[in-house]
């Protein structure tokens, strides 16, 4: 069964659209853009849509590629900015991670500075904010996958471990989406198979180890299919390499399953893409409150 | 004329030694080794050695890579331990980048996590420790490449513009070296030529712009000529295509000049490998003053 995204996406904006309401206060989120790659122009006017759909106000910055460093400084200094965006690829290199630790962690609604991934890996669950203590902020994507599998019945919404007894295989692990993935699905009590070019990897309780379990063994034994390779020379999974009743979930922008994987599936969600943006609101709005909200509030969102 | 990198190294090691010695309390650095990767066995053999030389202890630790994340949060966390290396590549891709970012900045002995390599962009060249002020940690071999050169003349000691006037061409804008060494030189006056795989750049007073230059007339231009280019297809730098004069530095492990260009150079440093290992070492002092030493001192390393 095919699963839209919009759906939960719509959901959960409208929580957050309620939530932002009754703060009284304006938000405000800036988009940084380097250049006229047209994949992260769609991305940012898709973002703006959705901040100000919520009442959220945007302002998209088109900058130079070269003066951006610059830029996010001043953002990270502006105390009329909530939250900062980048529109990944700037330089589509390492200096991209330098960017990422750039932006101030109090305005990183994506989570992608190196002190939220820290804190995930370390399974650090609370911050003290200047404001109010608060839950850490984890990696769009990331969370938008748990969102979406939640919201279907796929991932315990409640309880210490919402992820007990799944075993689930993820092909991806990125330091943006993939590993931080891994870490808090087998933090949640998920067995997790982690693949990428240098072979698989078993996590369990946040914790990585070598296994030599094969693509095929894997699949077979896994609950959820996660999938998130950017790369045409993959082999898409094929209906034949899943169990009956597998959940599967795609949050790369080209296909990873064949056709007749997908219609297999117990589920088949083919994109994340407009939680993720639900999420960054929500990032927003959970920053807001612990770190710079006027009143304290004991909420968290 | 072929300049050896041993004579600079030795006469920093001889002031380090002093120092240490003069300091009356032991200093440990602990070394971080993921697996068997020989190259690394080496320089771990290199620095150990340096370190003992130096009086400071050393530790080579060398664990299961997937172990290493936690063997580094827990010496963040042991006081006996006042510097911190890690011998890379480790998983070499984006998850070495996080490593660096887990190393507490006051035990960075290497200058690369993110804490310091801001500092290096953004011009702030003191930090505020615990114990005391003390000058920012910089990346190793781009402090390496500056002294050797210092050492040889062709870097103003003293003056706050020592590279003014200076035309420079680097060939390397990695992250941990060629980048911080553009800024770092132009921020000293320098005019910086970067090439890289996206082409050159033009660093002005730590600021890059797009520049139409080419190859040829940015090294007929350069008075020195840096490169580190760890690829067999980079095209070697011929004698015709240096001006007469000219200083070349390669810290690549592999030649990228030919014997010719090597000979017509005025100076040619083949390696900073040893004066590398010398300022990880005055890191580990300057750290210890500025965060840990017991007794406030004004000195700065």
């Amino acid at each position: 069964m095919l699963v839209s995204p919009y759906t939960v996406a719509a959901r959960y904006r409208a929580e957050i659209r309620q939530e932002i309401r009754s703060l009284g206060t304006p938000l405000k989120v800036v988009g940084f853009l380097g250049g006229e790659y047209a994949p992260s122009l769609t991305y940012a006017n898709y973002t703006k849509n959705a901040c100000e759909e919520l009442g959220i106000d945007y302002e998209l910055r088109q900058l130079h590629r070269l003066d951006l460093e610059q830029a996010i400084v001043a953002a990270n200094e502006d105390p009329s900015i909530h939250g900062i965006m980048v529109y990944y690829p700037i330089f589509g290199n390492e200096q991209d991670r330098y960017l990422k630790d750039m932006v101030d962690p109090r305005k990183d609604i994506e989570g992608l500075n190196a002190f939220w991934i820290r804190k995930l890996y370390q399974n650090e669950r609370l911050v003290d904010g200047a404001r109010a203590a608060g839950k850490a902020v984890v990696p769009c994507t990331s969370l938008a996958v748990l969102k979406i599998l939640e919201a279907n019945g796929a991932y315990g919404a409640s309880g210490t471990r919402p992820a007990e007894h799944k075993t689930v295989t993820i092909f991806n692990r990125s330091e943006v989406v993939g590993r931080p993935l891994a870490v808090m699905m087998s933090n949640d009590g998920a067995r997790i198979y982690s693949f990428d070019e240098q072979g698989p990897l078993l996590y369990l309780n946040g914790k990585a180890t070598e296994t030599k379990i094969t693509r095929a063994e894997a699949l077979q034994q896994s609950d959820m299919v996660i999938t998130g390779v950017p790369s045409p020379s993959f082999p898409k999974i094929k209906a034949d390499e899943l169990s009956e009743h597998t959940i599967c979930l795609n949050f790369a922008t080209i296909k990873n399953f064949t056709a007749e994987a997908e219609a297999k599936a117990e589920l088949f969600i083919p994109r994340v893409g407009p939680i993720t943006v639900a999420m960054c609101m929500r990032n927003t709005l959970r920053l807001y409150r612990t770190y710079f909200a006027k009143e304290h509030k004991n909420t968290v969102a």
